[in-house]
């Protein structure tokens, strides 16, 4: 096997065997393919030659394509089998974190009717518990594949049980250690295990250091827990203490990657999780809502600015720093927002005290205020007949970039504390409001000096 | 050990201690606390107290925190002791990785004159050709320490080879397994070593499926490899195919939140890796060039704006709609220019073929150009009095779209081609070259029409 580039003449290669109906070219090249790049090859075919391309690849490997495939193409796959057939030939093969992933992109009904159809019932009563547990928290995350031992065996007891238990969990990289009651009580490495003397005791030698989480707890805490303690593996426990599963570090790599990348879009304007190999109606109604509001916004300063219809008249000059003001306003509301939405998703916001970030915020704002709006006044005084118009421009500059900040600083705050997610307050929603903002504060001191 | 909440309790707590002088108490907490805690506390603490807590804690603990610590609390730290101290108390009791990790802080002179002092030759041999390495690349991540077995050892002869180098090795996942120059041939799992006969040939049991990297290749690559193949471990081969090191998947998690992290803070208009609890002026001084760029093109457009004096003066209700068009061009430019970011950074952009990329993104901007104007068409049909005033909003508005999107996408792939960061070209660049342009547009536009 190796990593292959797909690429278009990859995808034109495969184009030509469906042609031919070459087989055994098609059989020959996937065989030398990870799961993950036929998985790319077959997002990128449409439901047709995607069908051609499972056939050619043996059970084993379908289901290991299916599980890294993009959800639509598994959908339009699995649409051609019955439950009975997804449940047997499709998910009982998978672990059950990979399982639960798939069955829960199905309709309620579906996915309970699949679990049904399982013949092994002990997976089947696992998945219906792995399903049950609420999206976005550990339990949702979690696989129940892990090997466990009992304090009181011997080192050679528990190599024993891992040859029995191993069966089932494709990567051990610890044995965990429960009490009779099955609550964690921490875990011992197999470097540990092979390093021992076979009749030691387990209880000797395990770490009782264990980080764990409970079901309940939200990926955000998962994510910030494994990087900052640099775990390969977590425990998740139940309420009572008592082992359930385990979340492999990989899983939490892409939980980093994909909340990072939302993060990006919402910032961007971007509603969906969309990349561009997306259809075009879907990446133009991702990116329309936000367009939207701009043009909403855009219409309550062109009302506002209406107000002012006879001063622009009189005062042309003034219009021509409108697009300063509002940039201004909303490049500063962008900056202030990022750093709190980053904080909190980061964890480094230190204390909950709201009224000391904004203090410090108004700092950071003044001192970049005044250096902009002198930098401004310099070049107004030196270029624009208007003395009235210098400082009208330069006092507005300071105010929209103290209450931008304010603004971009508060608003992801309250946000979280409402429980809703901070970042949607960034990018344009904090662009449009800062741009209003600035023209509101432009035009009253306008009024003002003039 | 438990993990506890670095919050101003906490620290005040400490700071209690340190003024009665209670080492006993102090001793006590941090006996209880992991080094990523301990080091978030030494972050938050000035010199003087950092020194304290650092002084209470045993040699082994120190060095962990040390570690951990952001780069300013260490040089502090590290600034009391000689070259020779740095080298045999704390860099001599790192993992090469974290060792060379710290000595790339340090000046080059001041590094080999460390790495110089130190007592193991072996080790020191190893570190210097670690920070030869190019930043950025998978040598300069990697570490040295790893467990190795040859083709033809048998399964009991592996096992008694660990337990001789697993001393140096804190976490074995895997065994590699190498011929008898050097060269990588494939892995063997602790798992499979336990569950093996012990008289069994390696040649026979390790998998021959490795994915591995060179020295030379690209952080990113590390990362996308790692995320796409779900590796715990990525070897590090030579040129000539001999393995040299090994990069462990809790360092790329760290390398993927700080990319994300970067390309967030540079998408906001923040260009140093700053976090809420730095000081003031650092926090101003990050923000402060996009703000000064913004502020550019404030100057550009009102010298444009100036052109239009006298249309102003006659029509002022064109200047109403100035912060639409600026806006909405913005906007616009960030969403595509996102889109290309981050099909760059994640290698979903699938080919490289330029023209098809801004082909799609046009056909994206025209739905969306068309859906926009059309809309503020009817809010100016009905609302405004000028037909012509609102022929032009809707028609400027409609090319200030396509435009932005074609620079959105087109600038980001420039700049990559040039192997310059896209990134940069997110954010306040795009929105202040699309405020300028939609500006230019409106009123050529607005001239033509009235």
């Amino acid at each position: 096997m190796e990593k292959i580039q797909v690429n278009n003449a990859l995808l034109k290669q495969f184009k030509v065997w469906f042609q031919e109906g070459n087989l055994a070219d098609l059989h020959n090249q996937l065989g030398q393919m990870y799961p993950q790049d036929i998985a790319a090859v077959i997002d990128r075919l449409n439901t047709e030659e995607a069908r051609k391309v499972m056939n050619a690849l043996d059970k084993e490997a379908v289901v290991k394509v299916l599980v890294e495939t993009e959800q639509e193409a598994r959908e339009q796959f699995l649409s051609a089998y019955s439950s009975y057939e997804i449940a047997n030939e499709f998910i009982e093969k998978m672990n059950s974190d990979d399982a639960a992933y798939i069955l829960n992109h199905f309709s309620n009904n579906k996915k309970e009717e699949i679990i049904a159809k399982l013949h092994d019932i002990e997976y089947a009563s696992s998945l219906l518990e792995l399903i049950s547990y609420e999206n976005e928290t550990a339990g949702s995350l979690m696989a129940l594949e892990l090997v466990k031992a009992y304090e009181d065996w011997s080192v050679k007891k528990c190599i024993e049980e891992i040859r029995i238990q191993a069966e089932n969990v494709e990567s051990i990289l610890v044995v965990y250690v429960v009490d009779d009651l099955e609550r964690l009580k921490g875990i011992i490495t197999l470097k540990n295990l092979i390093l021992a003397d076979p009749n030691e005791q387990i209880q000797k030698l395990f770490n009782k250091e264990v980080i764990s989480v409970s079901t309940s707890a939200p990926v955000d805490e998962v994510a910030n827990l494994t990087k900052k303690y640099d775990l390969m593996v977590l425990p998740v426990v139940d309420p009572l203490g008592r082992l359930v599963g385990r979340i492999t570090i990989d899983d939490v790599v892409d939980l980093i990657k994909d909340e990072a990348d939302e993060d990006y879009q919402l910032m961007s304007g971007i509603t969906e999780d969309v990349d561009p190999t997306d259809k075009v109606w879907i990446l133009s109604r991702a990116r329309l809502p936000w367009l939207i509001i701009g043009l909403f916004g855009g219409i309550a300063s062109s009302r506002f600015l209406a107000l002012y219809e006879g001063q622009i008249m009189i005062h042309p000059e003034m219009a021509f720093f409108i697009p300063m003001i509002a940039a201004m306003g909303g490049n500063v509301g962008v900056q202030s927002s990022a750093i709190v939405v980053q904080g909190i998703a980061n964890d480094t916001l230190g204390t909950k005290n709201i009224g000391q970030k904004i203090l410090k915020e108004l700092r950071v704002a003044l001192l970049n205020g005044i250096i902009c709006s002198l930098l401004i006044l310099f070049y107004n005084l030196a270029f624009q007949d208007s003395y009235e118009l210098a400082l009208t421009v330069s006092f507005a500059l300071l105010t929209v970039i103290i209450f931008a900040s304010i603004f971009g600083t508060f608003i992801p705050m309250v946000l979280n504390q409402m429980k809703i997610d901070p970042a949607l307050a960034t990018g344009p929603f904090i662009t449009t409001s800062n741009d209003l903002l600035g023209i509101v504060i432009y035009f009253s001191i306008g009024r003002l000096l003039y």
